[in-house]
Formats: structure tokens, sequence, C-alpha cells
């Protein structure tokens, strides 16, 4: 049995839908038990029924849900780090085939504790496919590093079969490439093939394995990985599971103009189209980026009940442009958050994402809509429940909801002065910053204290992970390198007469005339 | 007689023009006596050569030329935290009417002190129009301010004469408000007219004076505040002025959609158009947004040699959109960057605005253009020369320059490891953060040392003006506050026939079909 009592001069318990339109009690306190808030009211009255262990936080410090990053792939010594620069995505995913290989356990601690230091207490962590013989080994070692860092975790494996190369089928893509480099091509990608069986075998061992442990804070998901990656009966099939298994699944969609190309090439039609014909999209359905979506692929989106999980940093990043966030949310499409580990500082800060994606959306034009802070806030708390398969479970702080917050130093953040009439959901998306943090609990437990993670030592795991580096570049990361180098100008070739396709943007941010 | 040696395991002399171009000496060091380069180099060479009274930095350090904040308009308490919620430009800058009035010392020292320490060496400095009785005072407090600091200070007072409410004359639009609006409007107004015979007394004052004390750190230029805001005479009496004295001119333009449509609603053509015809722009001329900028105008712009000073982070906050500084560079135009006191974080660091440039310029497509990070740090450095008035003495580490410099830990932005194949100005601009400065040294001058500024004791400034703002909120700024509620639906009205004509996006950026 443990409590606590956690007391802001603010406490927000659920970021508005609308701009000023949080629920934020003043002088508040959150009360738990066990991983579980049992209440959150004024402090007086909180401290007057319960008693606790312990008490945090205190009337200069700001109390908030813990956010929620909707989509990540992990790593904390970043793709950049790795050698990686910012390209566009199709020839940027070939640059990190020549990522070195990494110890998954040591790499996962150092981006949790990277992510739970600036506030994120739940990721939508979505592995890469790596080969088939090692995944059930890889997905373990992810899940121990997320279990030691206290980190709540929707994880799932993405499963890509086709297209790998260009959007075109591997093997006729292959056989127009000279003779060394398709033998060398076909090679590297069959280390990388994984069956469908296997793909499912290992979800379902997951999800039976968590769906027993209510308190293992992990949800299992589903991943194909993009409509152009996957067949139409994988699609189908991942349907059938996510339903027969309760699960919640994510897809990337339309993150690039030409994937959004891809479809009016291949189908006539969008990609969003072509799912909802499919009978694909759904509430349990989240896609990351979701950018090159039209007005009817919108109207898809919300009449499903699918999730848009935005990624600013990783879309600018990546040159895929700016989604149409304020069109989403207009329209009631739920929009999560998330930094696609490629957050605008590399870093994986939810609270600079949070705040780019606040001022990144404001259209020109005094009737034109502007992200609010409360929506912004929104974005990365409330509206992460869903996607993640936790309704009702995370994202705002009320009786029943796991006890998943963060406390934040707001007499540093309003330093040396703040008008008494900004609103503090405001006052943390103009100035808050992941310094500000102080205290961050997860599911009751406190692994954040006075800034630093507390429930192991990072400069360690920095040391080990250091070391590991240290190393010279292994023979298989070089040869991916030189690999990718001969492939690039034959995929900046093939893609050469697409993207000229007519576009009317959503947002005006300039004219030529 | 001072002298020092800087060294780094990497000295970034110049930002390049193109991607990868940078003039960057491995091991290298800069030596300067009493405020001037002399010499440039490898270490070892440096150090043979040079006898110095101090050496800084290191190998596990990187040197670049101080950072060049070239839009700027003081503070340091911001106008958010003052109470101005983020807004479509034209009624934001009512709300700053209500800000609170201030010590322009104390408030030009926290500025200065902040952007110091974030590697801000130079600022372009656009003093707000305050009431003429006051103006002289109010201006050498600032200067003051920035001497104490030591900060180099490009100086300007903007001039705004007309249609300071709305884009029409200011009394056909008073003359359309209610009795008393109108008469608390009139009333306001007439308190911060000022003549343009007191305007250009103070500027050839100052002018004078600081020309004659080429070790002041100060330049002093003038400044029409933008083209609707002055009528042509006054335009074109600056051209004059300039000439005569030798000074540069700094005016703001097309920052808002509302701004170039003013220009064809009066005169059938755009702002830039309209300056041109006048013969204004020319290489003296800097020109801060430069947002709403059609193809011709930036033909314009690179004929006539005027500089843009970008502001990224203002132009998203002030519903401005973003400027086509792709096609700017493309076409020879001299672009500058700066902060505009409304930097995405809110506190003006220069490093996070250099990297906000770089992410918000990536145009779709692989064959599209994306801000290289060379690019970025020469909008912060090099380019911000010419508009400053200091050609040949800022902005890049060579002999004959200032020695304003910043000495970043390389070590700490690379932190657990960083691929050998990754260029040291992309690793800065993706990585670096103005928490990773340790020094920064102005005209040989160290002002930041282990990353904190040694001149004088920041707390005690903080507390001070933390004191002062303690004071309840000054009946002028509540009356000018109640001014501004009263008359933004005005405003919004005039407005609500404006912004509707046709444009075509510089930046795909997403679509409707």
């Amino acid at each position: 049995m443990s409590t606590s009592i956690v007391r802001g001069g603010y406490v927000i318990c659920e970021a508005g839908v609308d701009a000023g339109s949080s629920r934020v009690i003043s002088d508040g306190a959150v009360f738990q038990r066990d991983g579980v808030i049992e209440a959150v009211g004024g402090y007086d009255e909180i401290k007057a029924a319960h008693q606790a262990d312990q008490e945090l936080g205190g009337p200069g410090y700001l109390v908030m849900p813990g956010l929620v990053n909707a989509h990540h792939h992990g790593r904390g010594v970043s793709t950049f780090q790795m050698g990686c620069i910012d390209d566009c995505l199709e020839t940027w995913i070939l640059s990190g085939w020549g990522r070195r290989p990494y110890d998954h356990y040591l790499m996962t601690l150092y981006t949790a504790i990277q992510m739970i230091e600036s506030g994120t207490t739940t990721t939508m962590y979505n592995h890469a496919q790596t080969p088939a013989s090692g995944l059930a080994d890889d997905v373990a070692e992810v899940l121990r590093g997320f279990a030691d860092a206290g980190m709540r975790t929707a994880f799932s494996v993405y499963f890509r079969e086709r297209n790998r190369v260009v959007y075109q089928d591997d093997e006729q893509f292959i056989s127009s490439l000279p003779g060394d480099l398709a033998e060398s091509l076909r090679r590297f990608l069959s280390a990388v093939d994984l069956s469908e069986e296997e793909y499912f075998s290992v979800f379902r061992s997951l999800h039976q394995d968590y769906a027993g442990r209510p308190d293992s804070r992990v949800t299992v998901l589903l991943s194909p990985s993009n409509v152009q990656w996957v067949s139409d009966d994988f699609l189908l099939r991942t349907k059938e599971e996510a339903a027969r298994s309760n699960a919640a699944v994510h897809i990337h969609l339309v993150e690039s103009l030409y994937q959004k190309e891809y479809g009016l090439r291949t189908w006539g039609h969008t990609p969003v189209e072509h799912l909802n014909t499919l009978g694909f999209l759904g509430p349990e359905v989240s896609c990351a980026h979701s950018v090159w979506l039209t007005d009817q692929d919108i109207d898809i989106m919300a009449q499903t009940g699918a999730t848009a999980c935005h990624n600013p940093s990783s879309n600018l990043r990546l040159k895929n442009g700016i989604a149409p966030v304020n069109a989403m949310l207009e329209r009631g499409v739920n929009v999560a958050l998330g930094t696609d580990s490629t957050a605008i500082n590399d870093d994986d800060d939810m609270v600079q994402e949070m705040r780019l994606a606040a001022k990144l959306h404001r259209q020109p034009g005094l009737a034109n809509p502007a992200l609010s802070s409360h929506q912004a806030l929104r974005l990365a708390t409330a509206n992460a429940a869903r996607p993640t398969g936790l309704q009702g479970k995370i994202g705002t702080l009320e009786p029943g909801r796991f006890a998943d917050l963060v406390v934040l130093d707001l007499d540093a953040m309003t330093e040396p002065y703040m008008d008494s009439g900004i609103d503090v959901v405001d006052t943390l998306l103009y100035r808050g910053k992941a310094s500000h943090i102080d205290t961050v609990m997860i599911q009751g437990e406190v692994v954040v204290r006075n800034g630093t993670f507390i429930k192991m030592d990072k400069a360690e795991v920095m040391r080990e992970i250091k070391e590991q580096f240290a190393r010279p570049v292994e023979g298989r990361a070089l040869d991916a390198r030189k690999l990718v180098q001969g492939l690039t100008p034959f995929v900046q070739e093939f893609y050469k007469d697409w993207g000229k396709s007519e576009i009317a943007p959503h947002y005006g941010y300039s004219s030529r005339v």
C-alpha cells in the first residue's frame, strides 16, 4: 500500500478541447493509492480527507497529466548521431540501414530516461522490424528496458514486406539495378525478411502475456508499417486479429507526398480512401504523420474515428511538410502528438514538441484558426488515451486513472514576472521547459525527483553506451552504408517524375503572387 | 594591451553560402589583441607565433563567430509575460499598448544578458517610439544597459506616424468609433506622437556621438517603422539622411498578409514595388520579416541589395506565416536572422532560432530546396554584417574583424556518441543548445565564462526587476488595456473583408486535393 498527495498552485486535470477550456484547479491536489488516482480537488479538502505516505509538489508548482509520446521508434543515441543527416524521407530511410547495431536494452533505457526526464510517462513505441531470428529476443530486451525505466509503453513491432526500397515491387526495382548492387541489396533485404506467421506469433505471445498483467504498464498493439509496405491481405488480417484480441493498431500514413502519389498511381485514389474501401480504419486505429490528407481524407478519418498521430518536428526534418491539424480538429478527428525519434532538438522532448505544434498551426488572418495552448496540451495528453489502448486510464487526472503525472517548477517558469491575466496553460505552453520539471510519477511511483531520474544511475547507462559505441563501426554497418551509397542515385532517379501533381496547401503561409 | 588565444577542436571561421561549404579549421585557434582578431589558424601554429595573456577553449570545444540577432525590440520580461497572448499581428500590436511601463536600463541589461548567455554578441535593437518628452532619456538608458552588458548594438528608434490603429488614416478610423472610445484613443495616440524633427535630431545627435567612437560597440541606424506607417516624404528624407551620414536603415516590411494588401489597395501594387518606385531600397536597407513577398518582390530585393531579416518564431506566433527564405537565397537576397523579441521559447535564444529556421525551410520532394545547417548559421553570422553597418567587422572569424566569438562544449553536445562522418556545423545545428555555451567574448572581452555572464550579477538584475514588477500594475497600463479591449472588436470588424485575395504559397506543405 502506497499513497501520496501531489499538490500544485495549479493542477491541470484535463486539457481543453477548445481554447481556454482546460479543467484547472487552483491550489489543488491529487491523491493516489497504489498507482491509481482516488481523488482530485482543492488541496485543503484533499488533505483533510486523506492520509498519505508522502506529499509532493507545493504551491509554487504546476501539476499536469504525464505526457504521451504518440509515435516513437526508440533509441536515445539518435539516428543523426549514428550518421544519418536529415533528408527526404525516401532516401533518409535508406541511410538508416547503415546505423550501427546497438544494445536494445541500454538504448531503450536511455531513450526512456530522456523522455521521462522531459515529462513523458507513456510512449507509443513502434519497433523496427529486425532479422527474424532475433526478433523475440530484441523485443524482450526493449521491454526489459522500458520496465526497468518504469515507463508506460504501448508496444508494437511494425511489419513491412514490400516496396521496401522505393514504392515499387522490390524484385522489379532490384532487377533494374547493376548486378553487384542488385545482389547485395537482395542479401540485405533477405536478412530482414519476416514471415506473417512469425509476426503474428510474436504479437500473440506478447499480447497474451501482458493482457493478463494489468499492472505491467505495457499494452501490445499491431502495426502494419504503412499501406504501401504491406499487402491488403495483411491489413485485413491485422484488422481481424485486432478485433479478436481487442488490440489497438498503429500504422504510418501519407507521411510523404510520394506516399500519397503511390496511392493515386496504384489505385487511382488516396491511401486513406484505399484503407476505407478495405474497411480498415476505425477507432482502434492510429495513423502516424497523416500529412498528405485531402479534405475528403480528413472526413474519412473523422467518420471512422481513426486517430492521427502528429509529428511536427519529424515532418519538417524529413521534408514531409506540415499536417493539416487545424482542419482535422475542426472536423472532429482525434489528433495525438509524437516525436518520431526526430524531435526538433534531437532529444525527444515533448514539452518542446507541444510548443512547436502550438506555433506551427497558426494560420494567417484574424478569422483563420490557430492551435491554442489548451489544444496543444490535449494532443499530448487526453487525445492519446485511445490510440494507446488506454481509454479511461491515462491522459487526464481524475479518479480511476493511473497516477501518471508531472510536477513543474512554476516559480522558475514565470521568473521574474507573469501578468496575472495569463492562463496557466498558456504559461506552460509559452514558457515551460523540460528543465522546469521537478517530479515525475508513473503509476504512483516517483521516477524523477528534483529533475533527476532516480530509478537508476543515468550516468552509468550513458557510460556503458559510450563504451559500446567507442568500438570500431561494425562491418555489417559499413557494408550497408556502401550499399546505400551505391543505391541512392537509383532511388533519386526512380522518383524524378514523382511529386509533380497539383497541390492546394491547407495553410497559406506565403504567396508567390 | 590584452591578448588571448581561443582554441577549439573545431573553429568555424565562416558559415558557408551553400550546404557543406563552411570554412572550418580542425584543432584551430583565434589570436586576438585588444578586441581585434590578428590571426586564425591551426592551434600549434598560432601558439608558436603568438604570446597571449590568456588561453581559452580547448580541444573539446567548438569556436564560432558570435551570433547576431538581426531584429529585436529589447525587453527581457517578454511581451507575453506582460500579459499579451500571441494573436494576429494587427490586434497583438494593440495589446502591447497595455504593457506596464518599465525601467529601460534594467530591462536592457536583462535582455542583453539573456542573449549573450545564449551566444548572441550583436543585436539589431529597434526602439519602440515612446512619448516625445522622454525619448532621449529612454534611449540613453537603453544604451547604458547595452554598454554595461558589453553587448554590440546596431541601434535604431523606429518612427511611426500614420495608420497606427488599423491600416487606414488614424483620424478617419477614429471618427468611425463611438465618442468615448474615440476620445481616449486620441489621447493615447497624442501621448506617443513624435515629430520628424525630433526624430532626426535624436538620430543625428546619437550618430555623431558614436561615429567618433569606433570602440563604443554601437552603430546608429535610421528606422521608418514600415511603409504603411510613414509618409513617402519621410522615406525619402530617411534615404537622404542615410546617404549623408553613411548610416544603415532598418524597416519592417510585409510582415503580415494585411500589410501586403494595404499596398495593393493603396497603390495597386505591393509595398516592395512601392519602395522600389521611390528608390528607397538599397544595400544599406534591411527589412524585418519580409514574409509576403511575391516572386517579383524577391527579384527587386535581390537587385537592390536589400537585406531581409527573417524572424521565423515571430512570424508563426503572430499569424504571419513563413517567409520564402529558400527562394530569396536562390535569387541572391541577403537574408539575416532575428528573434523579434518573440522567439519560440520566449527567451531570445538564437541557437534555437537558427534551428527553427533550419527545420522550417525544408520543402517536400527530393528536388526541392532545404536550408542547410551551414546556411542557417550564415543567416545568424556573416549575412548580418551588412544590415548592422558592420561590413568587414563582424560575422566571421578572420584577421581585422572584432573578436566577437562563442565557445561551446562540443563533448557535451555529442554525448554519448557522434558518428565520425558528421560535419561539425551539422552537429551544432542539430544538437547545440544555449546550455552548451561555455565562453562568450565580445571585442576581446570575456563576458561569459563557464556558461555564466560575469560582467555583473545577473541574479541582482533579476531581483531588481522582480521588485519593480511586484508593484501594482500602473494606472496608465490599466487605462490602455481598457482602451484596447473596447477597440479590438472595431479593429476586427475593419479587417473583415481583408485577406481574401488569391494566394499561391511558395512552399507546398500539404494539399487539400
